[in-house]
């Protein structure tokens, strides 16, 4: 760890899914003497993907140094895949935060900002065939560690992302604590958080409802490729 | 179910433990054309305990009728157990609203307004012991339904919790496309989420440090528990 306060930076944005954010934060926020950070291009209210809407703390032309720059997923994620700001935000300071995570589609900015590449990685499990656009490679895992990436299957995962992340940093019992205090010991009432377990017919109902979303998100993340070739491409060139 | 689109409201407040809210409402919002109400008293933002800060939707002056009402947890639930707008406001729903919720310390909200009297309740564990103050037998388990009415254990508690009712209100594969889309497959990279897991040191070390905080809610507990008694016996004097 670094001498000062450890200091975590979340992306918020509009159309984020807000539970991607609001686990990691509850788990980040509780390590004692830890700062996080709600980063946004300005001030104003955020409002989420199902109507949540959350005040962020730092823009990010202000944003102090973090030990971790963490991504969420939503439906928002779709024009952050082509957002310069953004994606130049997280490609300038990947390189002096010590850690970096994706949690559900957020994994796909990371990607399109060039910080995947030759990394396996985990998202949503309906986004995941969009990850090789970026040169990594899926993973179908709930947790995914490479070096100092890591990366998560869809919204809840998180959580269990922001355990690993407080363990790796802080050590066990740190994240034992947390773990405690948030009495994480989950029960699902039914048996259906993966296609596996939910079954095609769910599975299919599912993916029939995201139908219009994963369509746009296919010419996004394809824009996205395009984009982060022509910028490598210009600074080689 | 009613004819009109499902209508949740989640009890928004000073000092709230924001998981406790933001995961059943990311579980319930996802119930298609279900409207999610956040109340408090203003409109102004919201602080949670950890610093994350939220815009209610709707005053409690004002509230449309809801088929749930969900009263999450957290540091600043002390404060409730003696605050007669917010009791009033709870007292006053129960009877013509489908389903009650307490989530985490939550719970001791809907004791301190007369709701619990005879009901089996659940809360988070380090505060298990209050219940009994207003008329609940505390129950060791994660969820309990006890008729229309749905306490949760801890924090994270709040997700299963919300799967249940979902599963009640709308049917099992309702709850299960949400547990789907959310992919709740929970893997906790550590196996802590409770006293008894966590062993003898952790949960002294975490009782430790939320000892200021217990002492402060042994006497909101009592003193909301005398208010309960006085309400009564005015209405019956």
């Amino acid at each position: 760890m670094t001498d000062r306060a450890p200091s975590f930076g979340l992306l918020l944005f509009p159309d984020v899914t807000q539970l991607d954010l609001t686990g990691p934060y509850e788990v980040l926020a509780r390590v004692p003497g830890a700062q996080v950070h709600l980063l946004w291009k300005t001030l104003d209210p955020v409002r989420s993907d199902t109507g949540l809407t959350i005040l962020p703390t730092t823009t990010l032309a202000e944003a102090p140094p973090f030990d971790l720059i963490l991504v969420p997923g939503g439906g928002g994620i779709n024009a952050l895949l082509t957002d310069d700001e953004v994606l130049g935000f997280l490609e300038e300071r990947a390189s002096r935060t010590r850690f970096l995570a994706g949690i559900c589609t957020g994994s796909l900015a990371l990607g399109a900002a060039g910080l995947l590449d030759g990394k396996r990685a985990a998202t949503h499990w309906a986004s995941r065939n969009f990850l090789a656009a970026y040169g990594a490679t899926p993973v179908a895992e709930r947790v995914v560690v490479d070096g100092t990436l890591f990366t998560g299957g869809g919204v809840t995962a998180g959580i269990d992302v922001a355990l690993r992340i407080v363990g790796n940093l802080f050590g066990v019992d740190s994240a034992k604590l947390v773990q405690l205090a948030i009495e994480y010991d989950p029960q699902p009432p039914f048996d259906a958080g993966s296609p596996d377990r939910a079954g095609e017919r769910l599975t299919a109902d599912l993916l029939a409802r995201m139908r219009p979303m994963l369509d746009a998100r296919v010419a996004a993340v394809a824009s996205g490729a395009v984009a982060l070739q022509r910028r490598r491409s210009q600074r080689t060139g």
